[in-house]
């Protein structure tokens, strides 16, 4: 396993393009384009990886994917009735829809759906309380307490935030927000901040895996079904691509960061930064390909 | 086995709503709505069956995973030029997303991506002949050759396909569809006209199966990407929910059948003519739910 | 008056870009491209005119006008059951607004409409005497019997009217046509093939002057509301600027010709076959933006 | 004429139907529903009016043709960079076209585009002195020094805006506002909470007359331009249906007030606060079109 890691590495190292760094906050902006990282975890929590498996990135949307297990574990499925469960079809940002569908976002991963996710779990509570939880449930399902909020980038997306500002102030005119907006985005500014290497995310990832050995943070089930979510919604409009090309569930983050799981088997985090038109981590993407056909790891 | 689905058929009975049948051509509409069956095939072809199973039924949009298969057979990935591999978020027949990406459907299981890939089939020949070739696939895929087109249903789509038209003249006028709007029709409509009992859809399906002893009629790589494709795509603007509730790669036809794969271990067709409202079998999704949840068939 | 017209095309002769020619038939795409005329007829049919006055070119939509006219005398009120009266905001052949507001095109000047209001001509009647009765129209209109139908333009838009086909059978899917697609297309497209000069033109428009000497072919209550539209419609999604640059109502055709009102003075007539980037004719606009600051003929 | 307006007002308070009352925010919804008043100001000044005349009422969306008027003056055609002058075809309040043309509202009577208005008023100055120049204009135009801000009502928009900080944020995302939304929205809050009666609204529009005696304030062609306007675009998504009944330029609030200007002969505000579908005043609208028919006062 290790020898198939480096030598993907070296592989992509070799790569002519490598994409775009996303450049709508400084912070993201100015990190180095030519940077990629790979760790698997079995379910047990032993590690693999290669490549600049130690650097800390920004999560960003990532962080979706364990909001969204904390709401379902806080409402169960009476968040449904916020928030749908079909792929949009259009831009993570699109604000198109929500007019059509007058507040309920198509899912939990476009960055509507995740607002109202976040403002689920402020539910009677703090920004603070709130944060603790959702950094409390990263770092138990990495088992790893090294894991943080990068202060300068959550300023820093609050400073540049006005399209999500624009969603949570439409969300809150369709009366699909609980608490201000501002309080909302100021929670969901920070979970997107999070940092974390690609061995800790692949190590957060087993929770999903439903395998003898994995952590049981939730019930197989809903497991499952946050699994489905990623393979039809997890890459905004690429991720029919994404299920095509790699043919497992995942979910990027602007940061160029990809958790992606082997049902049963492993879970994988992928690092590049820079990304494809659709926002999703160009390399990542690539290496995702070539490493399940590689292991024959497509769920169909 | 037996006795699971001979339990599934006795529940599905005692459900109290049937869904509503498809009522948009009078071969269609009269078809008695409380009919029920599943079959289930192991990749070599064993069977087994409940309920209403030696009842034919008009395939409609199931008949797209072989048009598909049979186009990527023809074509390769010279198909993706012309129909894309996301899920639209639309309903099975929009033409809205037709019209802001000019002329380019976003996948094959749309009624417009599908009249693409029946072009596709037809280049360089009559109607009669790649009609020949689709029955000959499902033939050969289900080793029966008691599969047969119902023509006077399709007249009636013809006589009531004005959306259909609709569609392929739009596709026409930006340059999309190779042979006349009306032989494409004639053909797309003969081909969702063909009509099978669960039991030889369910064989049928095999070759999307992936295991020792399954038909190798296309590549196991090309198996896999259709299966991607149905997961994200197979539904309409129901695939999200379908994937979230069953947890399978499906297609799902307008005539009340739907197509499942277990990947490595089975194929599964059921049958029950009321639709839900985006267009699918109401308790064939429910029964595929069911036997999901109890067999632990979950692709995830 | 005289002079002011030959001023004005002496100007437009020295304008460096003359747009581009439509060029989805031939027989419209093989016209030179530095062609301009305008003619000017009083309410009581004198007429003035300068440049190719007496170049007959393919009217088009400025067709809608006349249909319009005819189909509420036919009608009435009840046309608007079948086609709103509101600017789309979108191109002139789009189906988006169609899908949306299922199948009521938002007005009768953009081809959906249009299609809609020749089907209400049609009504019992067949092509023939349905075109009969549009041309007849405008040869009373403009008291010349010397206006024909170019039958091979007519069939030239046939051959390549896939988009207009599209509508059409979009309309019938909804049922809102009573005749069949090809039959009301057929009628439609001959409907758009009439010819005419600038000064034939200038004076069939003379019944929407509601003038003294003017024809009353329709009441005056009606000329002022197909005024309304053609200012809020005339122009597609260049209404609103036509409306902005000239302050008069207009109809504006792909051909290149626009014919224009001012209420209670006077009907215009432009044509050069070159258009801006919303399909009207860019000279033309710009002949009538200048004239009518020039005359103070404003509505406004 | 006092006699006509009379029997007009005598003719609605028959009427059986009278819309319903704007009620996102206390101020308005709480307005008894049967009043009416109208007033014809001509353009030296003398006034007609009938009904409720000397009742205040918040001018809201009518408050956009004055805000126009002041940032054309301002800065001129720089104006259109940053809004369109095409009609839109949706809701006032609509995003969707927003996010289809890139941050650029289609016109300035939407909201989106009023917002811009705005901001360009605010450009190098405070709320404060930007309000103070807004309600000076009106105040000069209607030669009328008691004409204030309703602050109750500005601070409750405030409370309920987020649709409009929805509007507000989205613009901003695409570095289409030059001053934070918070603040540009503070004062378009209170422009639209401004107060007045139809005989002082009557007397404020007068500068869009373009006739001999009425202030000129704005040039001739400008006010053209602004009627135009007002004329594609001054009723939202039933700006086609107010030409076509009415044939007169005219600007609704959705405080029930409609200022319509007769170019060359008169300026008329009605106020009735039930509204119809559109947001416009239901008897206001059909008080003008009664008006306008027996006056024969249509521009066409």
């Amino acid at each position: 396993m290790q020898e198939i890691l480096d030598e993907l590495v070296s592989g992509m190292r070799q790569e002519p393009d490598w994409g775009e760094v996303a450049n709508y906050i400084p912070e993201l902006g100015s990190i180095p384009l030519r940077q990629f990282a790979i760790a698997i975890s079995t379910p047990d929590g032993r590690l693999f990886s290669a490549g600049d498996a130690d650097t800390p990135f920004s999560i960003q949307s990532v962080s979706k994917v364990f909001t969204l297990a904390i709401a379902l574990g806080r409402v169960g499925d009476q968040l449904w009735h916020r928030v749908g469960r079909e792929p949009s079809g259009n831009a993570f940002n699109s604000i198109v829809l929500l007019e059509n569908e007058k507040g309920r976002p198509r899912n939990p991963f476009i960055n509507a759906g995740a607002i109202v996710t976040t403002d689920e779990i402020l539910a009677g509570r703090t920004p603070g309380q709130a944060l603790a939880e959702i950094v409390q449930f990263i770092r138990a399902a990495a088992d790893d307490t090294e894991i943080h909020i990068n202060k300068a980038v959550a300023r820093s997306e609050t400073a540049n935030g006005n399209r999500n500002f624009a969603l949570a102030h439409f969300l809150a005119s369709y009366d699909n927000l609980k608490n201000p907006p501002e309080m909302v985005l100021g929670t969901y500014f920070h979970q997107c901040a999070i940092e974390m290497t690609v061995r800790q995310l692949a190590r957060a990832g087993r929770f999903l895996v439903n395998a003898q050995g994995s952590p049981t943070i939730i019930s197989r089930e809903r497991a499952r079904r946050i699994c489905a979510l990623m393979m039809t919604c997890g890459h905004y409009n690429g991720s029919g691509e994404f299920a095509f090309q790699v043919g497992l569930p995942g979910k990027s983050g602007v940061g160029g960061g990809i958790l992606a799981v082997v049902p049963g088997v492993a879970s994988i985090a992928v690092w590049s930064p820079g990304l494809n038109a659709q926002g999703n981590s160009l390399l990542g993407t690539k290496a995702l390909a070539q490493l399940a056909r590689r292991m024959g790891w497509s769920v169909f």
